[in-house]
């Protein structure tokens, strides 16, 4: 442990981007100087917790019947040629592998920007009969994307970790079941767990995963008023199974295409929003499952006894699988205080000779930054009910803020105020057929800002917003606009 | 499930070979054909256990101190050019990035064959005082290397997925000791969980780590009498933390160059052994704690009241963290028992009405490929009880058979004779320095084996081996021979 001191004071709502770029880098989080542009290493702090995020998804995923596999990160570069969607929307980020030991390979391998088309062709060969459906997988896995933007830690990085689900279906119907039960999931995962609220859009058509029917995607909403996507999921076209002769031979003996889907949570980049959400101007404030460090104890001194108690207390604490820091540096209690605080540890016990005598125990929170004195022969239960009401408290804190930022807006005047003031804007738009591009276009031009889609339970058009903002035509949906990263 | 009959009966002593690859199919296990040379798709049932392999190594490592990163895997050329002998090493075998996009980009990328140098430059920035040290990394990774041997499943892919721990250290015998723990944890892990026995040798200096002083590996012998280097660890030259320039500030204020270290369970590898060690002619065996899934409950019919029972146990024993399998397929109960047997579940509950009806289980061990009969109600003390015995006679087996392969030998002609059974051979040998390389090319080219090492504690020059095999020289040094992958 260094020893200098360490003091985080940064207003996250007025000075957004700072407080980011400084969290990242005090809390070490990633390091953004490794000699590769737009790689990141990630600094243990955020890999603990990333690691307990693919955790909970992995046990989501295989409770509900999804197997995992490892697939090459190499990909042939005919694999991609087979679907011409597909190869123009990903071909421009993909890092080409072309040259082993000495010399050049005969073919041209892609880093994978995303697997379709390595899973298609095993699919092909494994899934025989209805039977065999619904096939459903997924994979952990490293992602590499040339990305051309700038690039941000964890929000985006040409190197980045996710899961990707690809699943076979013997019908459209069921490969709907599959984007609604996609769509469960990320609620059970991402705001149940790591206490995120979004909202699922159904992306408009000029703005689906190459090779989709539909794309629906979920957006959480920054402070600085700008939206993250976040898991998606596909209905791919079937162009892809034909492609990739992905059939099956159902029950009247008939060979059948699959119906595909896909569902991609990138859980680098879902810590971006862990971060950004909870965080306030302390610093980190993890949600309970996913801390790093659940509970750290601070001894006030060196005192043996006190080191002794700290030891017993994190033993006790450890078999009930919690994850317990102790601090017997040789900072002051102020320090210890400070960087624990902005490293957002949900528990901090502080340990003193007066707690030992009083068989008390004081505990400082850091959803409320605010201490509480539970008796000490009741550490387990207590410990455990502070933790469901930690993660109570963040949610329903993530959760209001997030519903008093959605506004409706009726006339484009008010659209630039509603973004600027970091809101998203629920409005009528006139179309989501391919002639609603224009008005999106416009949106995009005059107001640096997109049409995210509509809800899955269409809304209606209510009298408030009857009319597209941008033409002044008739409404027909309703869409919210906002900006993005 | 698919309804074919699966049987397996292949005689693994006899005809590894076949048995190794047919095991690899039929229990799915990995799937060869894929379409980039080399490369494997992992498939569910051995990610499964690999997961669980991959959780008790980074256990240890994490209870030893070691943090967890995520790197790059792309590392630029110039950063191998650094180290002289890292790069005439390594190269041969780089796969290289040097497109993205529809360009060529500025320089060249390698696929990481390892990370020394990736790590190595961020340590540089990290290590400051020698209150940073020892500075304990590790990484979970998947690994390039373009093999030109042949590759086999599991044994030898040109991506596969290790753990690398990197450690920089104040002094040298501070390095020693941390290889001394590299190789408790592999005792630890390799033996204790997974039920590999193996000896740690120390690599001759003609066969070290490219940039490493020492170098230390585990070899776990296969029943066709190969070898399989599992972990090594390194002690690595400080001409690495010079080029560099990892440092640190000592107590007396002057800046000092770190002793270097590293270690590298490639865990897809160990599988390989973990397959070949505890395997039998009926198919795969699992140790308890890395099984895909530890118990599999088979009813007898498709009775309701079977299947409910089944279901109830399912629950009881995953309240205690075991994972169950319950095969409810329209197979027959016999194929039921060969396809699981295959599968290599420790244990398989056999569930029909007359079980139930006397409240009793009868319980298959695939260890000793025997029936027991236990109280429903004990059920979880009992399955507890059979873990441990279980993984104990798992352990106990595959020492037993170890130490009978190892076989004294004195004389050349004794030599061939010894390989060609299947053993290691104890020898005397006249060097270890590089003057003993001629002798150990003799054994290369004229036995086709290699001189694996000395044990880290050396072993006393004993009557019976006394002279070099090959040159007929006094013996300095007790080495080991054996033929290799």
């Amino acid at each position: 442990m260094k020893k200098e001191k360490i003091t985080f004071n940064i207003d996250k709502e007025k000075d957004f981007s700072r407080w980011y770029t400084e969290i990242v880098q005090k809390a070490e989080l990633g390091d953004i100087r490794y000699n590769v542009k737009g790689f990141l290493v990630f600094q243990p702090w955020s890999v603990l917790s990333m690691e307990k995020m693919f955790k909970h998804m992995e046990k989501n995923l295989q409770r509900k019947g999804h197997k995992p596999y490892w697939f090459p990160t190499l990909i042939p570069e005919k694999n991609f040629m087979l679907e011409s969607e597909h190869v123009k929307g990903f071909t421009p980020s993909v890092f080409w592998v072309t040259e082993a030991g000495d010399g050049k390979l005969e073919e041209k391998y892609a880093l994978r920007p995303t697997s379709e088309t390595a899973f298609y062709q095993m699919l092909s060969l494994w899934i025989r009969s209805y039977k065999d459906l619904p096939y459903k997988t997924y994979q952990r896995a490293n992602i590499f994307r040339y990305e051309t933007k700038n690039t941000r830690p964890f929000l985006r990085s040409r190197e980045f970790h996710w899961i990707e689900t690809h699943c076979a279906h013997s019908s459209l119907e069921d490969a709907k079941k599959q984007v609604k039960e996609d769509m469960e999931t990320t609620k059970e995962v991402l705001h149940d767990i790591y206490g995120l609220p979004f909202i699922f859009f159904e992306r408009p058509q000029w703005d689906k995963f190459p090779g989709a029917y539909f794309t629906y995607a979920a957006d959480v909403l920054n402070p600085d008023g700008k939206v993250v996507q976040q898991p998606s999921t596909h209905l791919i076209s079937q162009h892809f199974s034909k492609v990739f002769n992905i059939k099956y031979k159902d029950k009247d003996e008939q060979e059948k295409l699959c119906f595909m889907t896909c569902y991609g949570p990138a859980i680098s980049r879902i810590f971006a929003s862990v971060i950004i959400i909870h965080g306030d101007n302390k610093g980190l404030v993890f949600p309970w499952k996913i801390a790093p460090k659940q509970v750290v104890i601070v001894p006030i001194s060196q005192d043996k006894e006190i080191l002794k108690k700290a030891d017993e207390l994190k033993k006790q604490l450890e078999e009930k699988e919690i994850d317990v820091e102790i601090d017997s540096s040789d900072k002051s209690p102020g320090d210890k205080f400070y960087f624990w605080e902005m490293k957002g540890i949900p528990l901090r016990i502080d340990l003193g000779r007066k707690e030992i005598a009083k068989k008390e125990l004081t505990i400082f929170r850091r959803d409320l930054n605010k201490k509480e004195t539970i008796k000490e022969k009741d550490i387990i239960e207590e410990i455990d009910r502070l933790a469901k009401e930690y993660d109570k408290n963040l949610i329903k804190k993530a959760d209001s803020l997030f519903n008093n930022r959605i506004i409706d807006v009726d006339k484009k005047e008010n659209l630039k105020a509603a973004l600027e003031s970091g809101k998203i804007a629920r409005v009528g738009f006139c179309s989501l057929e391919m002639d609603g591009a224009k008005c999106a276009e416009v949106v995009e031009k005059d107001f640096q800002a997109t049409v995210r889609g509509t809800k899955l339970e269409k809304e209606k058009v209510s009298d408030k917003i009857n009319k597209c903002p941008i033409c002044g035509k008739k409404a027909k949906e309703v869409v919210y606009i906002a900006r993005q990263y």
